[in-house]
């Protein structure tokens, strides 16, 4: 079944291509998904790499309680307002009413500070640094597979520390992290900087953000890393014995990316064709294809293929052989064309008779004929330069799609009809121009580190910080 | 603070050995725990290793969703009377009362197989083999850290195949790679089986189970493997059009093991200083304490040091260095101890003269000087050599337990009074003789390969098994 037009109808195509690669299912609980393997590949390779750097920063994996007794959440004010709308609440359990409602975690950080109270005793606790690979669910009316599911996969990250500023290089570090991670792996270029007041973590003091441009304009908030308010550790008797022997408070942060990097990284590079995924997140990155002839014997050829398969594997190439006998090779081509397996070898008997295979790259579907035995060296090599192709594709959409305006009024009405672009432009700082920004439905995705405009895009004042106005999913 | 006496108040010791030495704590949503990162980690080396044996073996890691509609659980008679009682319930969610109530997974059979109706159509979608990493959640009334939790985490496979001999042999399968992981990895001997009817998975054909004795005599279930009735197949419209193009309903097979297998793991190679880690799936397999003088200058000792620990991380051994300054060695050697490391390097300036470390190890205290260039042959030959001692050791306890009796009257008051020992004796078979064992706090544990006895323990008829009789966790 081919693919929704990319162009004209990008959420349609979206959607079907996450179905039709098999990625993922619609479950039969409204808003709440079925990741598929070739999905969850997906995510336990972004995960894998995740997993190794918060672990060399210094941080250990534990595993805290899906359930929060509803009373925790509400004594945070700012935290029970941002979160109590989205919550899923347990009432029964075990045959019986329950005396306290549970709610289920939508983030945790009042199950972690209600622990980390009991552990951080003395500064010689300090710095506490734990993360956790779990579940959580925030109900959503809006849902699309990926980018705004009720359940979904994360990682929270949960630390507390002596002084403000050593919280802060912890928030900054894992933001840097993510960013890296972004780019290197997901080939996916992102703006950073911080959330304005209003989007920032409820109950947090500030939020770190890195976004991307999907190819529609709209944003993608990719992952957050917050400062959280020393509120919460006071909210949590979170008291303990500083250097001085006097009694104080830690500093907290926490930091998330979720399986909504999986939607990201599909938007951003699919075409008409279906996915193109980047080598290293890639769970097949070399498909080989058999072009087998009927009526004469086949065995040379898929003996030649599995030892080429063999020396793939051996230098960390994952590879997969597509010999189904059923299938000719135009519907193997479409079909791994779909499910965006970067690179395509193909090699049948004349091939093998020339000692050459044929590989076919996803991104511009160039051929290439490599020397039987120089595919241990060609094949990486190709491999690198299409992550590096995707990037700088991305890159440059991503550039294309930018407009910079000092007023509102030069691309409100564009902005809100059309579509198709972000902005950036100043602003001075006042909610009340933020919210402005509602009529268009666009919102400021974050405040970023230039400062190249002089006044805000609203009132007349001065401006305090460039930002990045876009839609956003 | 010492703990309990682990011969007369051996639950005590559990319980408290999980908390001083940081595996898990008490969280405030009662039967539920915070597992901490020396806890988690351990968790993390038996996914590890069970994740790529599932992958070898042909599956491939997915992740259905949390909530279940509290009508699927109802479609299967038997599966909802075995799970109903124990189920949570969300009624409230995004601020409104549900239509229909969502339960909590229990285990995901029901959603799993309603998948699987909608991806099984052919023959050549069969065999359908999944697998997940999950949490799961079962009303707890006697809860027990590790043993008996109302959240869990554990693995589930799901599997679908043409034949009933092919989903035999898949259960059976996964049950010699489980039995395997706990003896080679746990270094926890068990005995292998089938549950009797009233003890299989509700609503499964067939229950394969692997039982370990702890040193209480009391069995914990390690972990099943089940061949599910094709009423769930049915239940869930599962028919798909087989080789001669007739509609039929797959054979089914699921299989778990949970953090469970931590918990038994500790009870079963601990002593009274605390833990004792199978170096296998210990977080720390060597601790390098140095012995510093106070008043010299250690930094040739500390720069040696730091030679071992680089040469070991190198060859993959697990290590810790503890160079912290405010404690003595002597409770450094006590906190290590109680952590359970299986091997500790004691280094001081006069080893480092002599050109030495001594290596002491943690189940028998033997202490061996070894020469400083032999470590690396030295250190891994000495773990491999305590994860053996470890697994003979449980052996040689196990069969210690063991009694074999004709008849219940000879060992039941000893049983349900003193306990202490498990018994191997002969079964008719009736569900009613089984029931028997109930008034001891008994009961049979698995059905054994053996036909050893050939009367029934409780009536006169013919035994048409061997079965193991112990209490259980």
């Amino acid at each position: 079944m081919s693919l929704p037009d990319i162009k004209k109808d990008f959420s349609g195509w979206y959607q079907e291509v996450v179905y039709q690669a098999e990625l993922a299912d619609q479950s039969p609980v409204r808003g709440t998904y079925v990741i598929r393997p070739y999905g969850y590949r997906i995510w336990e390779l972004i995960r894998g790499e995740l997993d190794n750097r918060i672990k060399e920063t210094g941080h250990e994996n534990a595993l805290f309680p899906l359930f929060i007794p509803e009373s925790f959440l509400k004594k945070e004010a700012e935290h029970v307002e941002g979160f109590a709308p989205e919550v899923a609440v347990v009432t029964y359990a075990g045959g019986k009413k329950l005396e306290e409602p549970l709610v289920v975690r939508p983030t945790s950080e009042t199950m972690v500070h209600y622990m980390f109270a009991r552990w951080i005793k003395s500064w010689r606790d300090l710095p506490l640094k734990i993360n956790q690979w779990a579940n959580v669910v925030r109900w959503e009316m809006r849902p699309r597979v990926f980018l705004r599911t009720t359940e979904f996969s994360w990682q929270e990250g949960h630390t507390a520390h002596e002084t403000a500023l050593e919280a802060e290089q912890e928030a900054e570090l894992m933001w840097k992290e993510y960013i890296s991670i972004s780019q290197n792996y997901l080939a996916i270029p992102v703006f950073s900087g911080i959330k304005t007041e209003q989007e920032k973590f409820p109950g947090g003091d500030r939020t770190y953000t890195f976004e991307a441009i999907m190819p529609d304009g709209k944003a993608v908030q990719m992952g957050t890393s917050h400062i959280i308010s020393q509120n919460f550790a006071k909210t949590f008797n979170m008291s303990y014995q500083n250097r001085d022997g006097e009694l104080e408070y830690p500093y907290l942060t926490s930091w998330g990316v979720t399986t909504r990097l999986i939607g990201a990284l599909l938007m951003v590079h699919g075409d008409q064709k279906g996915l193109i995924l980047p080598p290293r997140v890639a769970p097949i990155q070399v498909v080989i294809i058999p072009i087998m002839k009927k009526g004469i014997d086949n065995k040379s050829l898929l003996d030649a293929i599995a030892k080429i398969e063999s020396e793939l594997i051996k230098i960390g190439i994952r590879v997969h052989v597509d010999d189904e006998e059923q299938k000719t090779p135009g519907a193997k081509f479409y079909k791994w064309e779909l499910k965006g397996v970067p690179l395509r070898i193909e090699f049948g008997n004349r091939d093998l008779e020339k000692g050459v295979v044929i590989a076919v790259d996803r991104l511009e579907g160039n051929k290439k004929s490599i020397i039987l035995n120089e595919v241990i060296t060609e094949i990486p090599s190709m491999l690198n330069k299409i992550q590096e192709q995707l990037y700088n594709r991305a890159e440059k959409k991503v550039v294309e799609m930018g407009e910079k305006h000092k007023k509102l009024e030069t691309f409100a009405s564009r902005f809100s009809k059309e579509g198709g672009f972000y902005v950036t432009t100043g602003w001075c700082g006042n909610p009340e121009c933020e919210n402005k920004l509602k009529e268009y439905k666009g919102s400021i995705r974050c405040q970023i580190d230039s400062k190249e405009f002089e006044n805000c895009f609203n009132c007349d004042d001065k401006s305090v910080t460039d930002v990045i106005i876009a839609k956003s999913y």
